[in-house]
């Protein structure tokens, strides 16, 4: 199958009209009056960002996934994105086809399509870049910059089933299958919290996805922000799971502290003012998704992760380290 | 170097506002009242659009310029664009300022702004995927697919500078070092005609930038607007290089026609009512830019490339056949 043939027989049935049936150079919108645009790009190697060989239906779900807690963090509602697939000439057309499948999956989770792309071949590992649109009201977009003295610092979901996943992947640990099966899933296809993109916009004074590690990414928006960030380990919010696995571990606070850097979450982590705390969780809950304090802003630089004492952990690695 | 370090000393210097200083998740923008946005995705893998070895700054060159010849063939004036940027974890730093300073260079011939994107580590080769976005009067952008039987066919620039430069490249040619050199340059970084994009909104009915080749991508606009097209060969416009490169060849139709389905070359070929050609071509030499009638829309379907008798040429590869 050639490159027209694929975008024939597979994409075009993925796109929107915005993308002109895939059959021009280039995607034609404008977002509503009184919106702005929030645009964001999020790429995946082979090899680095997935296992090597896996080309398959999750990995289209993560890489949309991925892009989605972008627009998410930033209280926007995605609508359409661009897709560059660069695929081994040698990659048949059922795997292609698996691929596609998983695109389809994840645009009806996430209320997107496909505006356009490009597909090239490549003779080293498959690389998938997408750029994903969304929208925001005019001026809203929760940067990473708005955190002030004094807000909470809230998080959606549980942190580190990724990195026990991809632990498991590494064949770095060893579970029962159940466990193993759950945190794999959650690698594969993290599930950044959609639902909750509206209460995000009202509340999120400040916001960051979290694809570094838990501390890295609040390190990030601690310094965008000009302030600092304190954050207690204990109340990283865990799954039943992982919570297991730290009791199992011969130290918990290590055990804590490798699942709050360990990244790939895509989780949200935001801030906002303390008496609007109740009403975000309350929104969260009506999704059925996890809200939790873990910490607050306060005055100074950097992000310090204290134990339940209140007694600073030293932390040597916050997160991956890009390149 | 890692991440954090090249877009703090390389790559901010190139952000626009929109960009939010690349220090957020995302990009925040808005087309002004009465405007749409236009927007689309080329990537470049090293070793299939680009000689591997080769990342510097002709590469960033043009990956800019293959980018922006899809916004001025839709009529659109670019803005901005986002940079998924993958390359091998030993790249050394020279190498990254040197592409960044293409960057800047294509930037200020283009006028865009870096407004975003992604850094990550590749195992293969060197891979560069753009998202590049543009504006156009509402409803305005010119589409491949409104031509009209009777309309005149024209193109910018020359045709098949690129495609004897890769030939050079490939050691397939040999020829002197004048033309080598020039041949070369056009190759690495093509020129789209920007200059050009308000005539091309004001006067074509319907465009397309080349890239795969001058006849497979009419092809593409005459399937998209329904209509055939008669392309004259000999009228075809040519470098003086590359009319020489012709005059020395066997058999000068099969070297023109070589040249007509070589690809690469990112001018604009589009469609304009008759009526309207000369006012087109006098905005074009203003410019400085060629601009040559090769050929007519005509009732039915496919492209058919004839002599200067009017007799048609068998035309087995019209362009780049891609995966």
């Amino acid at each position: 199958m050639d490159e027209f043939g694929f975008i024939a027989e597979y994409l075009s049935r993925l796109a929107g009209p915005e993308g002109l049936e895939l059959k021009d150079d280039a995607a034609v919108w404008q977002p509503p009056i009184g919106f702005d645009a929030v645009i964001s790009m999020d790429t995946l190697v082979e090899g680095v960002h997935f296992p090597k060989g896996k080309f398959d239906a999750q990995i289209a779900q993560k890489l949309i996934a991925v892009n989605i807690s972008d627009i998410i963090a930033k209280g926007a509602d995605p609508l359409g994105y661009f897709l560059s697939l660069s695929v081994p000439k040698e990659t048949n057309s059922d795997r292609l086809k698996d691929f596609c499948h998983g695109l389809s999956i994840a645009q009806k989770s996430y209320g997107v399509k496909l505006w356009g792309g490009d597909t090239t071949r490549t003779s080293g590992p498959i690389t998938l870049s997408v750029t994903m649109i969304g929208t925001v009201p005019k001026g809203k977009a929760v940067l990473r910059s708005g955190a002030n003295n004094g807000d909470l610092l809230c998080v959606t979901g549980t942190i580190g089933d990724s990195y026990l996943g991809l632990k498991i992947l590494l064949k770095q640990i060893d579970t029962d299958i159940t466990q193993a099966r759950y945190w794999q899933n959650t690698y594969h296809i993290p599930r950044p919290p959609l639902a909750l993109q509206a209460a995000i916009l009202k509340y999120a004074k400040a916001a960051i996805d979290i694809s570094d590690g838990l501390l890295a990414d609040a390190e990030h928006m601690a310094r965008a922000s000009g302030v600092g960030m304190d954050i207690f380990l204990s109340t990283v919010p865990l799954s039943t799971a992982s919570t297991a696995w730290v009791l199992e571990q011969p130290d918990h606070q290590t055990a804590r502290l490798q699942l709050a850097t360990g990244g790939d979450d895509y989780q949200v982590l935001m801030c906002v003012a303390e008496q609007n705390f109740s009403r975000l969780k309350k929104q969260a809950s009506r999704h059925e998704i996890n809200m939790t304090a873990i910490g607050k802003v306060v005055a100074g630089t950097n992000v310090r992760c204290r134990d339940s004492q209140g007694r600073e952990i030293p932390v040597t690695h916050p997160g991956y380290k890009h390149f």
